[in-house]
Protein backbone atom coordinates (compact mmCIF):
# COMPACT_ATOMS: atom_id res chain seq x y z
CA UNK A 1 0.00 0.00 0.00
CA UNK A 2 2.91 2.52 1.19
CA UNK A 3 5.36 2.02 -1.70
CA UNK A 4 5.47 2.83 -5.20
CA UNK A 5 3.74 5.55 -7.21
CA UNK A 6 0.53 6.75 -5.41
CA UNK A 7 -1.88 9.63 -7.17
CA UNK A 8 -3.66 11.89 -6.19
CA UNK A 9 -6.32 13.41 -8.04
CA UNK A 10 -8.03 16.22 -8.08
CA UNK A 11 -11.92 16.65 -6.79
CA UNK A 12 -14.01 18.88 -9.27
CA UNK A 13 -15.83 20.99 -7.18
CA UNK A 14 -18.99 22.85 -9.44
CA UNK A 15 -21.11 25.76 -8.13
CA UNK A 16 -23.68 22.85 -6.78
CA UNK A 17 -20.80 20.57 -5.37
CA UNK A 18 -18.92 17.35 -6.14
CA UNK A 19 -18.61 16.44 -10.09
CA UNK A 20 -19.17 12.33 -9.28
CA UNK A 21 -19.39 11.63 -13.15
CA UNK A 22 -15.99 13.56 -13.72
CA UNK A 23 -14.26 12.52 -10.44
CA UNK A 24 -14.76 8.88 -11.12
CA UNK A 25 -13.23 9.52 -14.67
CA UNK A 26 -10.21 10.65 -13.37
CA UNK A 27 -10.04 7.94 -10.81
CA UNK A 28 -10.94 5.06 -13.71
CA UNK A 29 -7.93 6.61 -15.71
CA UNK A 30 -5.69 6.29 -12.71
CA UNK A 31 -6.48 2.84 -12.01
CA UNK A 32 -6.00 2.32 -16.23
CA UNK A 33 -2.45 3.48 -16.15
CA UNK A 34 -1.66 1.00 -13.55
CA UNK A 35 -0.71 3.89 -10.48
CA UNK A 36 0.58 1.52 -7.29
CA UNK A 37 -2.03 3.60 -5.37
CA UNK A 38 -4.78 6.57 -5.38
CA UNK A 39 -4.82 8.92 -2.63
CA UNK A 40 -8.22 10.21 -2.60
CA UNK A 41 -9.30 13.57 -0.64
CA UNK A 42 -5.90 14.87 -0.92
CA UNK A 43 -4.63 18.46 -0.84
CA UNK A 44 -5.07 18.71 -4.58
CA UNK A 45 -8.42 16.72 -4.13
CA UNK A 46 -9.81 19.51 -1.94
CA UNK A 47 -10.30 17.03 0.99
CA UNK A 48 -10.44 20.13 3.75
CA UNK A 49 -13.37 22.13 1.30
CA UNK A 50 -15.61 19.54 0.94
CA UNK A 51 -18.61 18.22 3.64
CA UNK A 52 -18.73 15.44 5.47
CA UNK A 53 -21.18 13.44 3.44
CA UNK A 54 -19.15 14.98 0.05
CA UNK A 55 -16.30 12.88 1.54
CA UNK A 56 -18.12 9.78 1.75
CA UNK A 57 -19.92 10.40 -1.26
CA UNK A 58 -16.38 10.83 -2.49
CA UNK A 59 -14.63 7.68 -1.12
CA UNK A 60 -17.47 5.42 -2.48
CA UNK A 61 -16.76 6.47 -5.85
CA UNK A 62 -12.68 6.54 -5.49
CA UNK A 63 -13.15 2.84 -4.11
CA UNK A 64 -15.27 1.64 -6.70
CA UNK A 65 -13.81 3.33 -9.92
CA UNK A 66 -9.89 2.51 -8.78
CA UNK A 67 -11.33 -1.69 -9.17
CA UNK A 68 -8.77 -3.11 -7.11
CA UNK A 69 -5.93 -0.46 -6.88
CA UNK A 70 -5.84 0.42 -3.31
CA UNK A 71 -7.16 3.77 -2.18
CA UNK A 72 -5.69 5.84 0.68
CA UNK A 73 -8.53 8.80 1.65
CA UNK A 74 -7.79 11.92 3.47
CA UNK A 75 -9.56 12.37 6.56
CA UNK A 76 -8.31 15.74 8.15
CA UNK A 77 -10.53 17.97 9.88
CA UNK A 78 -9.79 20.40 12.44
CA UNK A 79 -11.65 18.65 15.38
CA UNK A 80 -10.69 15.15 16.40
CA UNK A 81 -14.39 14.07 16.63
CA UNK A 82 -14.89 15.08 12.77
CA UNK A 83 -11.39 13.29 11.83
CA UNK A 84 -13.11 9.96 14.04
CA UNK A 85 -16.06 10.33 11.92
CA UNK A 86 -14.61 10.52 8.39
CA UNK A 87 -12.29 7.45 9.54
CA UNK A 88 -15.36 5.50 10.05
CA UNK A 89 -16.58 7.02 6.72
CA UNK A 90 -13.82 6.30 4.79
CA UNK A 91 -13.26 2.39 6.29
CA UNK A 92 -17.30 1.65 5.12
CA UNK A 93 -16.27 3.04 1.64
CA UNK A 94 -13.61 0.35 1.87
CA UNK A 95 -10.46 2.64 2.18
CA UNK A 96 -7.27 0.45 2.32
CA UNK A 97 -5.71 3.23 4.18
CA UNK A 98 -6.43 7.12 5.18
CA UNK A 99 -4.68 10.05 5.39
CA UNK A 100 -4.00 12.60 8.52
CA UNK A 101 -2.89 16.02 8.40
CA UNK A 102 -2.93 17.95 11.54
CA UNK A 103 -5.28 20.29 10.13
CA UNK A 104 -4.75 23.64 12.57
CA UNK A 105 -6.32 26.73 13.06
CA UNK A 106 -4.91 27.77 16.82
CA UNK A 107 -1.42 26.78 16.37
CA UNK A 108 -1.01 22.78 17.43
CA UNK A 109 1.49 21.81 20.32
CA UNK A 110 3.24 18.33 19.56
CA UNK A 111 0.91 16.83 22.78
CA UNK A 112 -2.22 17.94 20.97
CA UNK A 113 -0.78 16.49 17.69
CA UNK A 114 0.08 13.31 19.18
CA UNK A 115 -2.91 13.19 21.27
CA UNK A 116 -4.64 13.59 17.56
CA UNK A 117 -3.15 10.55 16.17
CA UNK A 118 -3.30 8.54 19.22
CA UNK A 119 -7.03 8.94 19.24
CA UNK A 120 -7.48 8.31 15.86
CA UNK A 121 -5.46 4.92 15.56
CA UNK A 122 -6.46 3.88 18.31
CA UNK A 123 -9.88 3.39 16.29
CA UNK A 124 -8.49 2.42 13.45
CA UNK A 125 -8.85 -0.63 11.33
CA UNK A 126 -6.79 0.04 8.33
CA UNK A 127 -3.43 1.62 8.53
CA UNK A 128 -2.39 4.86 8.49
CA UNK A 129 -0.45 8.11 6.72
CA UNK A 130 0.75 10.26 8.88
CA UNK A 131 1.01 13.28 6.54
CA UNK A 132 3.66 16.15 6.85
CA UNK A 133 2.05 19.30 4.98
CA UNK A 134 3.26 22.46 6.58
CA UNK A 135 2.47 24.73 3.93
CA UNK A 136 -1.40 24.10 4.31
CA UNK A 137 -1.36 23.28 8.12
CA UNK A 138 1.60 25.12 9.57
CA UNK A 139 2.15 22.60 11.87
CA UNK A 140 6.15 22.04 11.85
CA UNK A 141 6.84 17.83 12.46
CA UNK A 142 10.65 17.67 14.23
CA UNK A 143 11.80 13.92 14.10
CA UNK A 144 11.12 12.97 17.61
CA UNK A 145 7.46 13.91 17.34
CA UNK A 146 7.47 11.57 14.17
CA UNK A 147 8.85 8.68 15.88
CA UNK A 148 6.54 9.27 18.89
CA UNK A 149 3.58 9.28 16.37
CA UNK A 150 5.26 6.30 13.98
CA UNK A 151 4.99 4.16 16.77
CA UNK A 152 1.51 4.21 17.90
CA UNK A 153 -0.22 1.04 16.26
CA UNK A 154 -1.42 0.87 12.65
CA UNK A 155 0.85 3.80 11.42
CA UNK A 156 2.17 2.89 8.43
CA UNK A 157 3.93 5.49 6.25
CA UNK A 158 4.88 9.18 6.69
CA UNK A 159 4.25 11.34 3.75
CA UNK A 160 6.70 14.28 3.84
CA UNK A 161 7.02 17.39 2.15
CA UNK A 162 9.29 18.15 -0.76
CA UNK A 163 13.40 18.52 0.55
CA UNK A 164 14.93 21.24 -1.68
CA UNK A 165 18.27 20.41 -0.71
CA UNK A 166 19.84 17.32 1.24
CA UNK A 167 16.96 14.96 0.93
CA UNK A 168 19.60 12.02 1.48
CA UNK A 169 20.62 13.49 5.17
CA UNK A 170 16.86 14.22 5.83
CA UNK A 171 15.27 10.59 4.90
CA UNK A 172 18.55 9.35 7.27
CA UNK A 173 17.44 11.53 9.98
CA UNK A 174 13.28 10.66 10.06
CA UNK A 175 14.87 7.17 9.00
CA UNK A 176 16.47 6.08 12.69
CA UNK A 177 13.57 7.47 14.48
CA UNK A 178 11.28 5.37 13.11
CA UNK A 179 9.99 1.85 12.96
CA UNK A 180 11.19 -0.03 9.83
CA UNK A 181 7.94 -1.19 9.18
CA UNK A 182 6.77 2.13 8.57
CA UNK A 183 7.24 3.74 4.97
CA UNK A 184 8.64 6.95 4.04
CA UNK A 185 6.82 8.35 0.89
CA UNK A 186 8.05 11.90 -0.66
CA UNK A 187 5.36 14.25 -1.94
CA UNK A 188 6.06 18.15 -3.11
CA UNK A 189 6.12 16.68 -6.93
CA UNK A 190 9.24 19.14 -8.27
CA UNK A 191 11.21 17.45 -5.58
CA UNK A 192 10.15 13.83 -5.71
CA UNK A 193 12.80 12.30 -8.23
CA UNK A 194 15.66 13.74 -5.49
CA UNK A 195 13.28 12.01 -2.81
CA UNK A 196 13.41 9.12 -4.68
CA UNK A 197 16.97 9.11 -4.96
CA UNK A 198 17.19 9.64 -1.46
CA UNK A 199 15.66 6.50 -0.57
CA UNK A 200 11.97 7.10 -0.28
CA UNK A 201 9.40 4.11 -0.53
CA UNK A 202 6.63 6.11 -1.75
CA UNK A 203 5.74 9.25 -4.40
CA UNK A 204 3.01 10.52 -3.00
CA UNK A 205 1.91 12.11 -6.49
CA UNK A 206 -0.44 15.25 -7.32
CA UNK A 207 1.08 14.86 -10.91
CA UNK A 208 0.34 11.42 -10.95
CA UNK A 209 -3.60 12.61 -10.58
CA UNK A 210 -3.92 14.29 -13.46
CA UNK A 211 -0.54 12.79 -15.46
CA UNK A 212 -0.07 9.44 -14.39
CA UNK A 213 1.93 8.98 -17.51
CA UNK A 214 4.72 11.71 -16.55
CA UNK A 215 4.91 10.66 -13.47
CA UNK A 216 5.68 7.08 -14.46
CA UNK A 217 8.05 8.33 -16.46
CA UNK A 218 9.65 9.98 -13.61
CA UNK A 219 9.88 6.78 -11.47
CA UNK A 220 11.66 4.91 -14.30
CA UNK A 221 14.03 7.75 -15.29
CA UNK A 222 15.03 10.55 -12.64
CA UNK A 223 16.07 12.94 -15.26
CA UNK A 224 12.54 13.21 -16.85
CA UNK A 225 11.95 15.58 -13.97
CA UNK A 226 14.49 17.81 -14.72
CA UNK A 227 12.63 18.46 -18.26
CA UNK A 228 9.44 18.93 -16.66
CA UNK A 229 11.04 22.17 -14.84
CA UNK A 230 8.57 24.90 -17.00
CA UNK A 231 5.36 22.87 -15.08
CA UNK A 232 7.22 22.97 -11.66
CA UNK A 233 8.05 26.67 -11.90
CA UNK A 234 4.09 27.16 -12.75
CA UNK A 235 3.59 24.90 -9.79
CA UNK A 236 5.71 27.49 -7.58
CA UNK A 237 4.16 30.34 -8.94
CA UNK A 238 0.51 29.19 -9.02
CA UNK A 239 0.41 26.65 -6.64
CA UNK A 240 0.02 22.69 -8.15
CA UNK A 241 -3.90 22.72 -7.09
CA UNK A 242 -4.64 25.70 -10.18
CA UNK A 243 -2.36 24.67 -12.51
CA UNK A 244 -3.66 20.96 -12.13
CA UNK A 245 -7.24 21.87 -12.61
CA UNK A 246 -6.23 24.19 -15.80
CA UNK A 247 -5.00 21.32 -16.91
CA UNK A 248 -7.84 18.96 -15.97
CA UNK A 249 -9.71 21.74 -17.73
CA UNK A 250 -7.65 22.17 -20.39
CA UNK A 251 -7.22 18.62 -21.91
CA UNK A 252 -10.85 17.91 -20.93
CA UNK A 253 -10.89 15.74 -17.86
CA UNK A 254 -13.44 18.28 -16.21
CA UNK A 255 -15.58 21.05 -16.83
CA UNK A 256 -14.41 24.66 -16.30
CA UNK A 257 -15.32 24.54 -12.72
CA UNK A 258 -12.86 22.60 -10.66
CA UNK A 259 -11.81 24.19 -7.53
CA UNK A 260 -14.24 25.19 -4.30
CA UNK A 261 -14.59 28.96 -3.96
CA UNK A 262 -12.94 31.09 -2.42
CA UNK A 263 -9.97 29.23 -4.49
CA UNK A 264 -10.74 30.31 -8.06
CA UNK A 265 -9.29 28.49 -11.22
CA UNK A 266 -6.87 30.60 -13.45
CA UNK A 267 -7.79 32.41 -16.37
CA UNK A 268 -6.20 35.33 -18.72
CA UNK A 269 -2.91 34.89 -19.61
CA UNK A 270 -2.08 32.75 -16.39
CA UNK A 271 -4.05 29.76 -17.70
CA UNK A 272 -3.26 30.51 -21.81
CA UNK A 273 0.42 30.13 -19.89
CA UNK A 274 -0.06 26.90 -18.59
CA UNK A 275 -1.49 25.38 -21.94
CA UNK A 276 1.36 26.49 -24.16
CA UNK A 277 3.73 24.52 -21.28
CA UNK A 278 1.60 21.56 -21.31
CA UNK A 279 2.23 21.73 -25.35
CA UNK A 280 5.83 22.46 -25.15
CA UNK A 281 6.24 19.53 -22.53
CA UNK A 282 3.88 17.07 -24.68
CA UNK A 283 1.97 16.50 -21.61
CA UNK B 1 -20.69 49.15 17.06
CA UNK B 2 -17.40 49.33 15.85
CA UNK B 3 -15.78 51.43 18.86
CA UNK B 4 -14.13 51.02 22.04
CA UNK B 5 -14.11 47.61 23.72
CA UNK B 6 -15.37 44.51 22.18
CA UNK B 7 -15.39 41.65 24.12
CA UNK B 8 -14.66 38.17 22.69
CA UNK B 9 -15.57 35.32 25.24
CA UNK B 10 -14.69 31.68 25.55
CA UNK B 11 -17.27 28.90 23.83
CA UNK B 12 -16.82 26.24 26.68
CA UNK B 13 -17.11 22.65 24.39
CA UNK B 14 -17.14 19.45 26.96
CA UNK B 15 -16.92 16.19 25.12
CA UNK B 16 -20.63 16.26 24.38
CA UNK B 17 -20.38 19.90 22.86
CA UNK B 18 -21.01 23.19 23.76
CA UNK B 19 -21.84 24.04 26.98
CA UNK B 20 -24.44 25.91 26.25
CA UNK B 21 -25.09 26.85 30.50
CA UNK B 22 -21.69 28.14 30.70
CA UNK B 23 -21.57 30.28 27.49
CA UNK B 24 -24.90 32.08 28.40
CA UNK B 25 -23.50 33.19 32.07
CA UNK B 26 -20.19 34.01 30.62
CA UNK B 27 -22.14 36.69 27.60
CA UNK B 28 -24.23 37.88 30.43
CA UNK B 29 -21.40 38.51 32.48
CA UNK B 30 -19.45 40.99 29.84
CA UNK B 31 -23.11 42.44 29.13
CA UNK B 32 -23.19 43.45 32.90
CA UNK B 33 -19.55 44.82 32.97
CA UNK B 34 -20.79 47.26 30.85
CA UNK B 35 -18.76 46.52 27.53
CA UNK B 36 -19.65 48.23 24.75
CA UNK B 37 -20.00 45.33 21.92
CA UNK B 38 -19.58 41.23 22.19
CA UNK B 39 -17.57 39.45 19.60
CA UNK B 40 -19.56 35.97 19.51
CA UNK B 41 -17.59 33.00 18.20
CA UNK B 42 -14.11 34.71 17.67
CA UNK B 43 -11.03 32.93 17.69
CA UNK B 44 -10.10 32.57 20.97
CA UNK B 45 -14.72 31.95 20.56
CA UNK B 46 -13.21 28.53 18.90
CA UNK B 47 -15.49 29.21 16.32
CA UNK B 48 -13.71 27.53 13.28
CA UNK B 49 -13.61 24.01 15.37
CA UNK B 50 -17.92 24.35 15.39
CA UNK B 51 -20.33 22.77 13.44
CA UNK B 52 -22.94 24.98 11.38
CA UNK B 53 -25.75 24.29 13.82
CA UNK B 54 -23.05 24.61 17.23
CA UNK B 55 -22.20 27.89 15.73
CA UNK B 56 -25.95 29.00 14.51
CA UNK B 57 -27.37 27.81 18.49
CA UNK B 58 -24.27 29.69 20.09
CA UNK B 59 -25.06 33.03 18.17
CA UNK B 60 -28.82 32.92 19.20
CA UNK B 61 -27.43 32.54 23.21
CA UNK B 62 -24.84 35.29 22.77
CA UNK B 63 -27.70 37.40 21.52
CA UNK B 64 -29.93 36.69 24.37
CA UNK B 65 -27.34 36.94 27.08
CA UNK B 66 -26.19 39.66 25.64
CA UNK B 67 -29.58 41.97 26.55
CA UNK B 68 -28.99 45.02 24.42
CA UNK B 69 -25.33 45.13 23.98
CA UNK B 70 -24.74 44.27 20.41
CA UNK B 71 -23.23 41.53 19.16
CA UNK B 72 -21.12 40.45 16.32
CA UNK B 73 -20.44 36.83 15.18
CA UNK B 74 -17.55 35.30 13.36
CA UNK B 75 -18.73 34.06 10.35
CA UNK B 76 -15.02 32.29 9.23
CA UNK B 77 -15.09 29.02 7.17
CA UNK B 78 -13.07 27.68 4.55
CA UNK B 79 -15.56 27.54 1.61
CA UNK B 80 -17.80 30.80 0.48
CA UNK B 81 -20.72 28.57 0.44
CA UNK B 82 -20.58 27.66 3.91
CA UNK B 83 -19.69 31.43 5.01
CA UNK B 84 -22.63 32.69 3.28
CA UNK B 85 -24.85 29.93 5.04
CA UNK B 86 -22.89 31.42 8.50
CA UNK B 87 -23.85 34.57 7.82
CA UNK B 88 -27.47 33.73 7.16
CA UNK B 89 -27.74 32.08 10.43
CA UNK B 90 -25.92 35.27 12.07
CA UNK B 91 -28.40 37.31 10.99
CA UNK B 92 -31.34 35.56 11.86
CA UNK B 93 -29.81 35.16 15.40
CA UNK B 94 -29.90 39.31 15.40
CA UNK B 95 -26.56 40.05 15.08
CA UNK B 96 -25.44 43.17 14.52
CA UNK B 97 -22.46 42.61 12.62
CA UNK B 98 -20.55 39.60 11.57
CA UNK B 99 -16.76 39.18 11.55
CA UNK B 100 -15.20 37.36 8.81
CA UNK B 101 -11.10 36.04 8.26
CA UNK B 102 -10.15 34.40 5.27
CA UNK B 103 -9.77 31.17 6.45
CA UNK B 104 -7.19 29.35 4.63
CA UNK B 105 -6.11 25.84 3.86
CA UNK B 106 -4.43 26.34 0.29
CA UNK B 107 -2.87 29.22 0.36
CA UNK B 108 -5.48 31.92 -1.25
CA UNK B 109 -4.31 34.68 -3.71
CA UNK B 110 -5.16 38.34 -2.81
CA UNK B 111 -7.81 38.22 -5.65
CA UNK B 112 -9.69 34.96 -4.31
CA UNK B 113 -9.54 36.68 -0.58
CA UNK B 114 -11.40 40.20 -2.72
CA UNK B 115 -13.94 37.81 -3.98
CA UNK B 116 -14.56 35.98 -1.24
CA UNK B 117 -15.72 39.73 0.88
CA UNK B 118 -17.42 40.50 -2.28
CA UNK B 119 -19.23 37.42 -2.51
CA UNK B 120 -20.46 37.68 1.11
CA UNK B 121 -21.05 41.11 1.80
CA UNK B 122 -22.99 41.47 -1.72
CA UNK B 123 -25.40 38.90 0.50
CA UNK B 124 -25.48 40.59 4.27
CA UNK B 125 -27.82 43.37 5.56
CA UNK B 126 -25.68 44.01 8.58
CA UNK B 127 -22.30 45.23 8.22
CA UNK B 128 -19.28 43.05 8.14
CA UNK B 129 -15.90 43.62 9.98
CA UNK B 130 -12.73 42.27 8.05
CA UNK B 131 -10.88 39.89 10.54
CA UNK B 132 -7.24 40.06 9.61
CA UNK B 133 -5.20 37.58 11.65
CA UNK B 134 -1.99 35.54 9.66
CA UNK B 135 -1.57 33.73 13.27
CA UNK B 136 -4.74 31.33 12.32
CA UNK B 137 -5.50 31.99 9.03
CA UNK B 138 -1.67 32.13 7.53
CA UNK B 139 -2.98 34.80 5.03
CA UNK B 140 -1.09 38.35 4.71
CA UNK B 141 -3.27 41.23 4.11
CA UNK B 142 -1.44 44.06 2.16
CA UNK B 143 -2.80 47.82 2.81
CA UNK B 144 -3.65 47.92 -1.25
CA UNK B 145 -5.91 44.73 -0.22
CA UNK B 146 -7.13 46.02 2.94
CA UNK B 147 -8.35 49.14 0.68
CA UNK B 148 -9.96 47.52 -1.93
CA UNK B 149 -12.18 45.01 -0.02
CA UNK B 150 -13.01 48.45 2.20
CA UNK B 151 -14.41 50.21 -0.32
CA UNK B 152 -17.00 47.40 -0.83
CA UNK B 153 -20.23 47.71 0.66
CA UNK B 154 -21.04 47.01 4.45
CA UNK B 155 -17.85 46.61 5.08
CA UNK B 156 -17.36 48.88 9.03
CA UNK B 157 -14.08 47.88 10.51
CA UNK B 158 -10.81 46.09 10.20
CA UNK B 159 -9.60 43.73 12.85
CA UNK B 160 -5.67 43.99 13.18
CA UNK B 161 -3.71 42.27 14.92
CA UNK B 162 -1.07 43.29 17.13
CA UNK B 163 1.63 45.78 16.42
CA UNK B 164 4.73 44.84 18.40
CA UNK B 165 6.33 48.15 17.21
CA UNK B 166 5.47 51.23 15.54
CA UNK B 167 1.79 50.78 15.85
CA UNK B 168 1.22 54.90 14.74
CA UNK B 169 2.84 54.22 11.32
CA UNK B 170 0.80 50.96 10.93
CA UNK B 171 -2.06 52.21 11.66
CA UNK B 172 -1.79 55.81 9.30
CA UNK B 173 -0.53 53.52 6.52
CA UNK B 174 -3.95 51.92 6.90
CA UNK B 175 -6.00 54.89 7.45
CA UNK B 176 -5.01 56.67 4.00
CA UNK B 177 -6.34 53.44 2.33
CA UNK B 178 -9.60 52.95 4.00
CA UNK B 179 -12.93 54.96 3.93
CA UNK B 180 -13.17 57.09 6.93
CA UNK B 181 -16.79 55.51 7.73
CA UNK B 182 -14.47 52.26 8.24
CA UNK B 183 -12.96 51.82 12.17
CA UNK B 184 -9.75 49.85 12.85
CA UNK B 185 -9.69 48.05 15.55
CA UNK B 186 -6.61 46.23 17.72
CA UNK B 187 -6.18 42.82 18.63
CA UNK B 188 -3.60 40.72 20.07
CA UNK B 189 -4.12 42.11 23.71
CA UNK B 190 -0.62 42.31 25.15
CA UNK B 191 -0.56 45.19 21.83
CA UNK B 192 -3.51 46.78 22.44
CA UNK B 193 -2.82 49.82 24.42
CA UNK B 194 -0.23 50.31 21.94
CA UNK B 195 -2.90 49.96 19.33
CA UNK B 196 -5.07 52.98 21.32
CA UNK B 197 -2.77 54.99 21.63
CA UNK B 198 -1.75 54.73 17.88
CA UNK B 199 -5.62 55.68 17.23
CA UNK B 200 -7.39 52.74 16.93
CA UNK B 201 -11.43 53.01 17.75
CA UNK B 202 -11.79 49.88 18.64
CA UNK B 203 -10.18 46.91 21.12
CA UNK B 204 -11.22 43.57 19.55
CA UNK B 205 -10.03 42.06 23.06
CA UNK B 206 -10.04 37.95 24.18
CA UNK B 207 -8.95 39.46 27.87
CA UNK B 208 -11.89 41.60 27.82
CA UNK B 209 -14.11 38.04 26.98
CA UNK B 210 -13.11 36.47 30.49
CA UNK B 211 -11.53 39.34 32.26
CA UNK B 212 -13.55 42.54 31.54
CA UNK B 213 -12.91 44.94 34.23
CA UNK B 214 -9.46 44.67 33.65
CA UNK B 215 -10.02 45.20 29.72
CA UNK B 216 -11.56 48.39 30.52
CA UNK B 217 -8.81 49.47 33.14
CA UNK B 218 -6.80 49.23 30.42
CA UNK B 219 -8.97 51.46 28.59
CA UNK B 220 -8.74 54.36 31.11
CA UNK B 221 -4.69 53.97 31.84
CA UNK B 222 -2.36 52.43 29.46
CA UNK B 223 0.06 51.88 31.94
CA UNK B 224 -2.64 48.98 33.17
CA UNK B 225 -0.95 46.73 30.13
CA UNK B 226 2.22 46.69 31.78
CA UNK B 227 1.49 46.02 35.14
CA UNK B 228 -0.44 42.41 33.37
CA UNK B 229 3.30 41.83 31.55
CA UNK B 230 3.49 38.21 33.32
CA UNK B 231 -0.06 37.48 31.86
CA UNK B 232 1.18 38.43 28.31
CA UNK B 233 4.09 36.06 28.65
CA UNK B 234 1.47 33.36 29.44
CA UNK B 235 -0.39 34.19 26.44
CA UNK B 236 2.62 34.24 24.18
CA UNK B 237 4.18 31.03 25.76
CA UNK B 238 0.79 28.85 25.42
CA UNK B 239 -1.81 31.21 23.23
CA UNK B 240 -4.35 32.91 24.56
CA UNK B 241 -7.08 30.49 24.09
CA UNK B 242 -5.12 27.54 26.22
CA UNK B 243 -4.38 30.22 29.34
CA UNK B 244 -8.32 32.25 29.07
CA UNK B 245 -9.49 28.84 29.37
CA UNK B 246 -7.65 27.45 32.51
CA UNK B 247 -8.12 31.09 34.14
CA UNK B 248 -12.27 30.79 33.03
CA UNK B 249 -12.28 26.80 34.73
CA UNK B 250 -10.08 28.34 37.74
CA UNK B 251 -12.55 31.27 38.53
CA UNK B 252 -15.56 28.66 37.94
CA UNK B 253 -16.58 30.20 35.00
CA UNK B 254 -16.37 26.97 33.15
CA UNK B 255 -16.28 23.09 34.04
CA UNK B 256 -12.69 22.08 33.56
CA UNK B 257 -13.22 20.77 29.91
CA UNK B 258 -13.19 23.91 27.81
CA UNK B 259 -11.46 23.64 24.60
CA UNK B 260 -12.40 21.39 21.36
CA UNK B 261 -10.14 18.27 20.91
CA UNK B 262 -7.04 18.00 19.36
CA UNK B 263 -6.48 20.79 21.65
CA UNK B 264 -5.96 20.47 25.08
CA UNK B 265 -6.06 22.68 28.41
CA UNK B 266 -3.02 23.33 30.48
CA UNK B 267 -2.32 20.67 33.09
CA UNK B 268 0.53 20.46 35.33
CA UNK B 269 3.02 22.98 36.00
CA UNK B 270 1.56 25.12 32.73
CA UNK B 271 -1.68 24.79 34.76
CA UNK B 272 -0.43 26.01 37.85
CA UNK B 273 1.45 29.03 36.50
CA UNK B 274 -1.45 30.79 35.10
CA UNK B 275 -2.93 29.96 38.93
CA UNK B 276 -0.74 31.61 40.44
CA UNK B 277 -0.12 34.34 37.82
CA UNK B 278 -4.25 35.62 38.37
CA UNK B 279 -3.37 35.58 41.94
CA UNK B 280 -0.41 37.97 42.03
CA UNK B 281 -2.58 40.01 39.46
CA UNK B 282 -5.79 40.36 41.29
CA UNK B 283 -7.41 38.74 38.42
Amino acid sequence: MFTGLSAFPLTPITGTGLDTAAYARLVERLAAAGVDSIGALGSTGSYAYLTRDQRAEAAKIAVGAAAGTPVMVGIGALTTSEVLALAEDAQNAGAAAVLLAPVSYQPLTDDEVFGLYEDVTRELSVPLCVYDNPRTTHFQFSDELHGRIAGLPGVGSIKIPGVPAGAKARVDALRARIPDTVTIGISGDPFAAAGLAAGCDAWYSALAGTFPDAAQAIMRDPAESERLRPLWDLFARHGGIRVLAAAATHLGLTGDRVLPRPLRELDGPAREEVIATLAALSL
